[in-house]
């Protein structure tokens, strides 16, 4: 057995919740690409995505050069509701794994919204508060994002008006409940609340949704409604940066105790764990002070990194928001339908788009089975029922302690556990059954997809 | 705005977490009655008792002298999964109340078991271990029980068998599928794998069945099973000496901030959770060293301390448990089908029910759609969502603070947060569609059962 001088979970304390959030744009020496203005695939201006987006998110949205931004009071105190969270030791599971490899993972799921999400949507809610607006606008695919943005909106009193992807509102019928007992309203999308909504369901009767269709029609109510805004839990820069909370936080417990990270591993659907777990470490790492092997982790069925196009790309179906350059399947792209609804989206952030073409970082597919069955071991051995989604993490995790036995290596890898499955067992179910099958696009598939992206000349 | 000089959350360090179960009925001058025979009526010796339960807790079960047991090594490794819980200062309810009470909980529900009954679940899965024992068996209402112990036999490779109220088997096939992925078999109670799981099925066709019918179906399976016991979630008093590492840890939090409660609230199905959290403080008042006000919140729908007789009585509807002397309804007593799964049982822990018969507690009862009120509310300003069983708690503890209010004492509020509720979101739908109702027996109902009891001549 392991000598256990490390606790099985470091805690820090309340006084050492992170003050400010760090963005690796100011350190990168390639920015991410603009967004563009869809009807002109221009460069958009302040102005313009101020219809849109919040007036001070749109200054994180835009700023490359500041590394550090002070988190606001107000924010600092909804973060102690559930903040600092666990950095985990993996002790039982490296102990059944037989592995040399120290596993550590930072702990998201500990809060009603079962994932990190809760740390940009407090923000985002708190900016349009600030602005005094009524309210806010947003989709939701698996149901997280909106979970933790009516807990935001509720403690701010702010109205909130959630479109989520018909399928999901259908089949996660308890998920949409948590939403209204914080008050927001749910809307299944496509809806015949929006143009775009009433477009979709023409041309496709009986569809059942997609997180690019919902993104459009909230949107679309943000910018038709006075008083409204429209905020998102991924792929935009302002949420990485949001996100770094849980990288810095979870250096500076590892500081705590001297340990430094071979291996960070993340999933990444949108990018925003990933991007704020990886935060203070790929800091490091191109400001040439460290360096550490940094592997986001994706499903095969939606594999944007792996076997995407790095190229301008829309972001919702609609057509009705800014592009952004990113790793992308095409916006026409339909995934399978897995079970990590959270990483079922074509694109990819453009800050991590930008780090994996510039060679910071490596991306790898694994398959939905080989997923679950690294989640019921993880669930056994460390007594918490991880999501789908991060259970992408755990797998790719696994697979590197598993190398380390092999070589006798005793590196350490950190990982990100954004969240718990407690929704997902329906899934876990098919799993159980024998039912689940891998989904793996053909290279055609791929190519008509993105053999229609937008042409854009700057 | 107070002065926020506690932290929002205790968080105690790994060393803290208790290393003795302290057991209340070693300064208890009034002992709990003794467990009779089903068959003679006579109290019941080790070697009859232990024909269904673990040799390790029959010594535990009948030990009222023993004030401290220590902890085994193998069981605090298990605790420092999820241990310590946080005891967490209510600011933001407080100051949504208006109230200048202080009032603080202690969270039992971050694993993923959702409740506190993990406590007890290691424990008794290690001593049937410690035995040799193949495996155990079990009963689950709601599910958290039946979940937190196939949480503890994965991890010590013990089979178990669980029989599941079928309500609730169909009504929360999530349940069912976390314990699955825990590696237990679970079977919808009635069945006709029991002698008298088919006769309540002959006598009740169609009967979706109780806690009482799947526990007889329980203890008859591990009777006739070799090597195999029968263990139990709550009511007994080996449960509540496994809890009380909730309270001891609770108390250890206070004093370390020199915070002495005034009182002490919890809910009370079986007893489990709410003799836990008082074990240490009771056991003060027990010795005259402090008083404590100590109030169990039931259910108005099954109000066995407010509304029941003290009694001996069958604890379960087959008549194959030990009978105890407690405060019941009558085992025959079906409470009305309302959304606190974990404290519908006609009866209540003989350790609790001697301290309220002497005085050392009160015991309030509370409507269910009061009990939604409140939980709805500390949803949205605790971030939390509360389990409907913990809700009752918090429902009597908000009353607390409001009578504070009109008083301007600033009393100092300790109550037990069991659980999540994710699991209960029908209940929370109900709620939220106006339809949920409030049962409370008429005083006939009360008798038609209660005239029922057992005659007990000692």
């Amino acid at each position: 057995m392991k000598n256990k001088e490390i606790p099985y979970k470091i805690y820090l304390d309340e006084k050492d919740i992170p003050k400010t959030w760090y963005n690796m744009r100011a350190d990168m020496k390639n920015k991410p690409a603009p967004l563009l203005n869809p009807g002109t695939l221009k460069p958009m201006k302040k102005e313009e995505l101020a219809a849109v987006f919040c007036d001070d998110l749109i200054e994180q949205e835009l700023d490359n050069d500041t590394a550090y931004f002070p988190i606001p009071e107000e924010i600092q105190e909804f973060y102690k509701m559930y903040r600092p969270s666990p950095l985990v030791r993996a002790y039982r599971l490296e102990e059944k794994l037989g592995t040399p490899a120290k596993i550590y993972y930072k702990f998201e799921g500990n809060n009603t919204s079962g994932s990190h999400k809760l740390n940009s949507a407090i923000a985002q809610a708190y900016y349009a508060k600030k602005q005094g607006l009524k309210g806010v606008t947003t989709e939701t695919g698996a149901g997280q994002w909106g979970t933790a943005l009516s807990m935001a909106c509720a403690y701010l009193g702010l109205d909130l008006k959630v479109y989520m992807v018909k399928v999901s509102y259908e089949q996660k019928p308890f998920r949409r409940e948590v939403m209204r007992t914080y008050g927001a309203s749910v809307t299944p999308s496509p809806s015949t609340e929006t143009e775009v909504g009433r477009k979709i369901l023409a041309a496709h009767p009986g569809t059942t949704g997609s997180l690019g269709c919902a993104i459009s029609e909230a949107v679309e109510k943000a910018v038709t409604s006075e008083g409204y805004r429209y905020v998102l839990g991924s792929v935009l820069n302002q949420v990485l940066l949001h996100q770094s909370v849980i990288g810095v936080e979870a250096k500076t417990a590892l500081d705590k105790y001297g340990i430094k990270p071979d291996i960070i591993i993340g999933c990444a659907g949108g990018g925003s764990n990933l991007g704020g777990l990886i935060a203070p470490f790929m800091g490091e790492k191109l400001r040439g002070e460290a360096d550490y092997r940094i592997i986001a982790v994706e499903p095969a069925s939606c594999p944007s990194f792996t076997r995407g196009v790095y190229a301008y790309d829309f972001c919702d179906t609609g057509m009705v928001c800014p592009l952004a350059k990113m790793y992308t399947l095409g916006s026409d792209f339909i995934p399978a339908p897995n079970h990590a609804g959270g990483l079922r989206y074509h694109g990819m952030s453009p800050v991590l788009s930008q780090l994996y073409h510039d060679g910071y970082m490596e991306a790898v597919s694994v398959k939905q089975t080989d997923v679950f069955e690294a989640a019921e071991l993880f669930a056994r051995t460390e007594g918490i029922l991880p999501a789908p989604e991060s259970s992408h993490a755990i797998r790719a995790s696994i697979d590197e302690a598993l190398k380390c036995k092999e070589t006798g290596e005793e590196k350490t890898i950190l990982f990100g556990l954004t969240g718990t499955g407690y929704f997902d067992m329906v899934a876990y179910e098919k799993y159980h059954e024998g039912e689940m099958e891998d989904y793996i696009p053909s290279d055609d598939d791929i190519k008509k997809t993105t053999d229609k992206l937008p042409k854009v000349n700057l």
